[in-house]
């Protein structure tokens, strides 16, 4: 909400101000989470602002997993009934944690554990990774399934590190790679994956569709740091029609790859014969890959999903090694105008229905959501699937808010995916410049990877989780002070930003080739004496002012760059160290820190009368 | 507001999905524009959407530039005092028009002819151009002051192309360039003018602070269509101190680049001494070049900000060429810490006046907002501005949401963007990846107009502005048909798509190398027979199964692409061609409409045995 204090300079007093209360107001939410964060004010602003859930929007479901037991357990009345928590003091527990599973039973799941009160090694590690968060806030999390932790077993024996997905926690960022028929192998797929992890992906999908399936799948799970997805059904048609899919093929592929390792399935177990006439009107039916194949089955055989028809059998598969679901969307829109449908609206009631039955089991639980919606009905999206599936985690593919930009959905995406995690989305799957033209090549897994980076960030320090703040805050306090060296080791792709500084001055001045000296702002509020503009303390300028030559790395940024020939760049980075720096010895003569400010504007008279480039 | 028919299969029954009034609905503004839109219900969906307004913002202002009419002018009580408006009947004027200007006044102005009540050829032209609106709705909005036509006079007389701004047109991309003392001249300002217009930027501005400003400025105004603004005081400063600035230097220069066609100035007259020592404690001061400027030259003289104190004189300088005032926010953030501060909303306050004073000469106004602002404070931002300068248009820089992304900051900026516009920006001012860098490159240019086009066209879809679906529409049935020659014809960017397309398999089949022939959901949906998808008329495939060679353009964008060599990529670009074609006619063997799915298969299973580049 907006608070105002007594007095503002503003001229806003007459304004209504007043926002409704914020999901972490007491009273306003069923289930407060400590995912829902308003927003301290801060000093000397008289602003608070937290408004991720519009008045109006269908409201959050009263019910969490604790309202899902398996059959046989129950939650008791006493908290004092915690015999079952060998290990745990009460202090430890969360507030529905009773305990009350059938003898002898041996928890498995991270939500089997939760539900019984015991810390895992695992939600440990979660909460080092989330500084906000204490290890019982993660239990407690996981246990109302608002939480997952996507971890199975056996990958655990190679190099997981384990990682949460759920609204507490930082927003997530997945990268699908995988081989298709057309293009890739298992050595490229590994490569990208290491090229995601280097970007910051938390979770990786192989989505091979060709090559050697299982020796790709084998590869990323043995190389990866990251919890791996796959979508079963792809391997289960190797070799086979759609057409002569069975249940036993499913239950095998699901065994074999949770055997594996594979550490959550996509499984589009929501869409059903009843749903099939409300894709009839669509401009792009269905393109969900798993959808399509389904709906082919389902015509073929005029029977329902055989991925519902097996869900609990498949649900006691994934239990055994702590596979994650993550319930496809089979309907997702394909364009704007087949967003929000009826069709995508009916598959979620169901995919609702599929999250209660998993829970039963004692399956973690995530739930994927739509592809392209037009940025007005994305906070809807986002709510409608909150209630109906009980705030189980939602993980979003884009949203693309456009659909005339091929070659840009890593923009046109990231924009929808800002939205959808501001509003309730709590993994966002990242879309790459080659999305509907190709498969991703390596850099097109690093671009898609930054989008989603910036998506994720911007959310979360929209909804003020504590301590996200904190990089933009020290890199702009490097910005104040002109410390260039700084700043760039503060950036995200430090590289990057270091080439293009340099490609028009290779002197760290302070000033830059936007405006140079004179028109400088962070420079003239900086030499404002009283102002603690460019004044932090441990973010002054090193006195080194030439910039170390170009790395490799940044050299090959440059000659990526548009429409200008290596020639001509070399000829850009170069000049102002031609020009301006008369002596050898690294130091910028037209620097004014060093000389005065008639001669840097000297200094740069000469670099305005070079022949324009 | 979202309206339910009275059944839906969705599960959503017991759910409260009222929204509140949107700005379209009468009663809930006071003065409703054709801008305010409310999306209408799609054919086979029950769900409409609009929450542009959030309830809970500051209210709209209960006036509007009606209020701020010049001495000696009324309104009238009787509609058919209409005496001054020769040539119009009374069906053609608006509202409020009374026509009670002085005896013997002469309009000069768009703002002065609208409250006459004439319609001139440049609010006819914006008719046209903006398919939605009436020239008299023109009229009306430019009356109101909700609408700006930046048309100087003097730039009629070349090639200018009268457009408009405002919240009832469609969204506006304004690009910034001009020479820095450090980088680029005149020469290479014009070509980025006319690659700027290629890429869709609506207006376009100089802000030299090098070179022959006076030269590149003539030049731009000369070859441009599009409006060009500028900020005169980088000119005021060339050969003299700011502290030697007086006002008789300020109106030279002014009258100066009014006579040469300038269509808009940014003047940052809103920023006071009295706001400075609210700047003392933020983290990044003053990032404005006008703002700081004027704050040392204040510190310097004690003296109050002399655009301030001149604004008249500088008023009735710019209504005698009809220059459009955008009023500089010389407090804007640098950072997300300094977003929404007091020292902002203050400048603020001081700029409402500002609108008020210029309508008061006859002046048409927008009005300039932030650059860092975190995602959840932009519809805050934009509902105080609508509050506080009357509707005036809201020209908006970015605004970043996230600080650490340097050399991104052309995506960082336009998922902000997107989200001012649905709230009410009337343009956007791009940003390129070079922002906080350097100065923009040609390359840069067309990477910052690509990522606000989409930002801007993301809004006006979402906001419901008719026919502006319609491009996203017949892209996706060129999809559904996977009619790729008509895909990439209709994509803003044809060549990118083409060439990242053919960069994996260069015919064109009815699959992609996402998936492959046997994946293709696309595929699936189009041969479903009583399905819509993929069957519109007219978007047929072609039965051209090859495509072209690549032109030189988008060999050149594959040879500029992430961590390929050229080899790499010429490799990938021909390695269906070689592997698929095996008849040199352009038929592709593979291709799905000429042979069996296992006979595609097998071809499929050619490529998967190539060996992974």
């Amino acid at each position: 909400m907006i608070s105002k204090s007594t007095t503002t300079p503003t001229g806003l007093e007459s304004t209504d101000c007043t926002l409704p209360p914020v999901a972490g107001d007491p009273g306003s939410q069923p289930a407060p989470t400590p995912g829902s964060f308003a927003q301290p004010a801060r000093v000397g602003t008289p602003w608070t602002f937290a408004s991720q859930d519009t008045p109006g929007m269908p409201a959050p479901s009263d019910k969490t997993a604790w309202d899902f037991l398996p059959d046989g357990w129950s939650l008791e009345a006493a908290p004092d009934h915690a015999s079952g928590c060998a290990g745990h003091n009460h202090a430890e527990l969360g507030e529905h944690i009773r305990c009350a599973a059938p003898d002898g039973f041996e928890p498995i799941t991270q939500l089997e554990h939760a539900r019984l009160g015991i810390i895992t090694p695992q939600m440990r590690r979660v909460a080092e990774r989330e500084s906000h968060l204490s290890a019982e806030q993660v239990r407690d999390e996981v246990a109302a399934g608002r939480m997952v932790i996507p971890a199975n077993t056996n990958h655990l024996n190679y190099q997981l590190d384990p990682m949460a997905i759920g609204r507490a926690s930082k927003t997530k960022v997945n990268a699908n790679m995988g081989a298709s028929p057309i293009s890739s192998g298992t050595d490229e797929e590994v490569e990208k994956l290491r090229w995601a992890e280097r970007w910051g992906a938390d979770t990786v999908m192989d989505l091979s569709t060709g090559g050697d399936l299982d020796a790709c799948r084998e590869a990323l799970i043995q190389s990866s740091t990251t919890p791996i997805g796959t979508v079963p059904i792809y391997s289960m048609i190797i070799g086979r029609k759609i057409e002569d899919l069975d249940e036993a093929a499913i239950l095998k592929t699901i065994e074999h790859q949770a055997q594996q390792g594979v550490d959550y399935f996509t499984v589009h177990a929501g869409i059903l014969r009843e749903h099939l006439p409300l894709a009839k009107d669509r401009l792009i039916g269905l393109v969900s890959r798993g959808g399509s194949l389904l709906a082919k089955w389902m015509i073929t055989h005029q029977a329902e999903n055989p991925m519902n028809t097996a869900w609990e059998k498949i649900c006691q598969i994934m239990r055994r090694h702590d596979v994650t679901f993550s319930i496809g969307d089979g309907c997702r829109p394909g364009g704007l105008a087949d967003a929000t449908d009826a069709l995508q609206l009916a598959e979620l009631a169901e995919i609702g229905k599929l999250t209660e039955r998993a829970w039963r089991v004692g399956v973690q639980v995530m739930v994927e959501g739509p592809g392209h919606v037009p940025f007005d009905q994305i906070e809807f999206n986002m709510k409608a699937q909150r209630r109906i599936c009980h705030g189980a985690p939602f993980y979003v593919l884009g949203p693309l808010v456009t659909d005339i930009f091929p070659g840009y959905d890593h923009i046109t995406s990231c924009i929808g995916a800002t939205a959808a995690a501001f509003h309730g989305a709590a993994m966002l799957c990242y879309v790459t410049p080659k999305e509907h033209l190709g498969l991703p090549k390596k850099d097109d897994v690093k671009q898609g990877c930054i989008a989603y980076k910036i998506a994720a960030h911007a959310a979360d320090v929209a909804l003020g989780i504590p301590g996200t703040r904190n990089p933009d805050d020290e890199l702009t306090k490097a910005r104040a002070a002109l410390n260039w060296e700084k700043h760039f080791q503060l950036s995200f792709d430090p590289d990057t930003a270091r080439a293009y500084h340099d490609e028009d001055l290779d002197v760290d001045t302070d000033f830059c080739a936007m405006c140079g000296h004179d028109w400088c702002s962070v420079r003239i509020s900086k030499e404002i004496q009283d102002w603690a503009s460019g004044k932090a303390e441990g973010y002054e300028r090193e006195k080194v002012m030439r910039s170390a030559a170009l790395t490799v790395e940044q050299k090959e940024i440059l000659e990526q760059r548009g429409v200008l020939s290596p020639e001509e760049i070399h000829k850009l980075a170069s000049k102002t160290k031609k020009t301006v720096d008369a002596d050898d010895a690294g130091k910028a003569a037209c620097h004014s820190d060093y000389v005065d400010d008639a001669t840097a504007k000297k200094m740069q008279g000469h670099l305005a009368d070079q022949p324009a480039t």
